[in-house]
């Protein structure tokens, strides 16, 4: 028992038996309410009244009054190796990846490059509130390594590893299947349940990856049963068709990573925006996850996510923001364009349901929801302090907001990095990290 | 002659023979560059080494080095009386219009009230760079009353007119085909033309005047040809409906407006989204102004605006925020949301068309580039100061950025208001009236 504090504010979290249905009523609201951090854990919570009477004697209290504490957020998916790319125009998916990432993703082969671009790329999540990712470094070993001494470091929770890609771009670095095998191994064994770091088998997507490489990455998830896999699915329709040429022994898109026994309760698949009520099904039966990435679908015209079909299959889901096609690090623009992405379609996204999905929501589609996720006693205290009246809009905004819902609403509509002004990883400011 | 200023900064603006289709040419960049602006207005532009030779001696010189000057932004469809009703949860048009909007218009008819929150409204474009806009206040004549005030205080050229309605809303204030002549009539006799300030004939849309009152819009229109009209069309598919519904004897939306000869050179109709071949047709022979509303249309799920059939069509065209169901007050950020429109519908909309669209070719939609939108001399000072390094994600993607498009391009992907370090209008900084 090293360290204890206390910290005063408005907090709203979800409950541990929320879902993406009931999220509206399993949730927690406690003005002048304290959370008690001992050991980077949740010790308690409770009203400010209460709690500060069980407080050991001289316990700091910081006061985060008139702010709102909320769990760090979750991004699903995202690219520490694309940040000198966002915003790079004009093209859809393919030929986007061959003019400007791919040559952006070459030069982490270099760690020096790595090192400065990644400890940018980290600083960013956390300018941004995002505690915990899923996130895609290059091809080269190099910068996944980065990556999580990074990770390491800052202490964060992060899921990541090295993009496996082994073919069909004039433009890349490439691994092969013998070095991809290796080099994920060796990061696994070195990495995986290091501090709150895991590995995530990442195979880049099937256009990228031989079959032989394909079945490295099946290889790898069945010989270390705790990683994850992550990878692309049914961006693009261009794409899908692509998929099919290449594995023309395929029914679907997904088949191609079913055959490789690459779905599971630790499956990301980002976008997964045009598929088949069979490859829904699919993603069903296996406890898959879904990962919707709302800007960057928006930004390369990629497509409409369907969250009509996600709720009918009852998908396991959460939200990314897959910067550098994605045009914000912030969870809460993200938040703000999923909404746009639904009504399109003439479809509601409730604004609890978004702030589920950016905490214990994701939490759970990471199989992280016993370590983070809401202020549960004994998880890990990764919070943000959000000020509602970071701009004049939001705060205009904020004083005739009549109920929490609306405040959450306008903060996510008309809110960014500005909303955040402290993240707490592991119940340590992350303040001195993240100063421009 | 009263005051002579010197302004040094990379320059960016279009030449007077630009436009939608040349614009990627007919630009110009002066990097070290200097205006001088006399009495409001603009005086000489070059390179500062140049100019600096030509200028009375004592001149002062303010020094934006390293910051951008560009005119100032144009937004061609917003509501003055809707900020309290940004970011409202969950209705598409006509339930979000009786459900919020209707309410808050409602409060406009207290002066005390609208002063109020007409000055934040008008902070708000200053704060976000735009200097010119097309604005729509309440039903109430005291809502315009009170914009031109303060437009006239600040010297602003807007555009704005007392919004017509006498129907089929329960929620809503009406006025009447009379109050509607008379009220329009005294605002136009004092105001339109006074300083930098225009009138106009603003009937809400079809579904909430009657045909007698659109009769009253098109003889105010007769009766003060310097006019603008401004309305709403095609925004939503019910609203399509229901226009048929009111007026069974028109074939189509814009033949209402067509019918009382609303259409016109000063016409600008927002939103565009649903239109026949015939309705393009029509609004080009009139050369009548489309005006497109991104971030508006994907937070209600009105629709994508068509580019290609803008394109095709020729049709005269701008940008609008469309506060209150447009989520930003920033043209940037309504750039941005432009881009993603275009890109879903497989459009590329380039950058320098968005800057185009946002400076001379908004003024030219609103028939004002014989007096704004770029830096031609003579012309009215409306510039902004523009930080290129405002976020620490912009100014790390900016300096990788090899061609000022790019740039640009950047800053309107990822730029907001705080991108815009100061703004103004006829020469005039209004750093004092926008500091929160």
């Amino acid at each position: 028992m090293q360290e204890i504090k206390a910290y005063k504010g408005d907090i709203f979290h979800f409950l541990d038996d929320a879902d993406a249905e009931n999220c509206n009523s399993k949730n927690q609201y406690i003005e002048n309410g304290m959370i008690v951090v001992e050991d980077g854990l949740i010790k308690s919570i409770g009203t400010s009244n209460e709690i500060i009477k069980t407080l050991p004697k001289g316990t700091e209290v910081i006061d985060y009054r008139d702010s709102l504490i909320v769990p760090g957020f979750v991004d699903a998916h995202i690219h520490s190796v694309q940040t000198e790319s966002i915003a790079s125009y004009g093209e859809q998916l393919l030929d986007w990846l061959n003019g400007y990432i791919f040559p952006t993703e070459k030069k982490f082969k270099d760690r020096n490059y790595a090192e400065k671009a990644t400890r940018f790329f980290v600083n960013e999540l956390l300018r941004n509130g995002t505690t915990t990712a899923a996130i895609f470094p290059s091809v080269h070993a190099v910068s996944t390594e980065v990556l999580f001494e990074i990770g390491f470091e800052y202490n964060m929770r992060l899921i990541a590893g090295k993009t496996m890609m082994n073919r069909n771009s004039v433009e890349a670095d490439f691994d092969t299947p013998e070095t991809a095998y290796s080099e994920s191994r060796q990061l696994i064994e070195k990495w995986h349940g290091k501090r709150r770091l895991s590995y995530a088998v990442t195979p880049r997507f099937a256009p990228t990856s031989s079959e032989e490489q394909l079945n490295v990455a099946s290889l790898l998830k069945k010989e270390f049963p705790g990683v994850y896999v992550q990878t692309h699915l049914a961006e693009n329709k261009k794409e899908i068709e692509y998929v099919k040429k290449l594995f023309p022994w395929s029914k679907s898109y997904l088949e191609v990573y079913d055959h490789f026994d690459l779905l599971g309760d630790r499956s990301l698949f980002a976008h997964s925006i045009h598929l088949t009520d069979n490859e829904y099904q699919r993603i069903r039966e296996t406890n898959s996850v879904v990962v919707h990435c709302p800007t960057s679908n928006l930004f390369l015209g990629s497509g409409l996510f369907d969250f009509k079909k996600a709720n009918e299959f009852n998908l396991r889901m959460a939200l990314g923001s897959d910067v550098g096609a994605g045009t914000s690090f912030s969870m809460l623009r993200t938040a703000d364009e999923a909404y746009k992405v639904a009504a399109l379609q003439g479809e509601k996204l409730p604004p609890l349901k978004s702030y589920y999905l950016m905490t214990l929501g994701g939490a759970k589609a990471l199989s992280l929801s016993d370590k983070i996720g809401n202020f549960s006693i004994g998880k890990e205290a990764d919070f943000n302090i959000i000020n509602l009246n970071c701009t004049p809009l939001l705060e205009y905004r904020i004083r005739t907001a009549k109920t929490l819902e609306e405040k959450l609403f306008a903060l996510m509509i008309l809110g960014d990095d500005r909303a955040i002004s402290e993240t707490y990883v592991l119940g340590k400011s992350m303040k001195g990290f993240t100063k421009a």
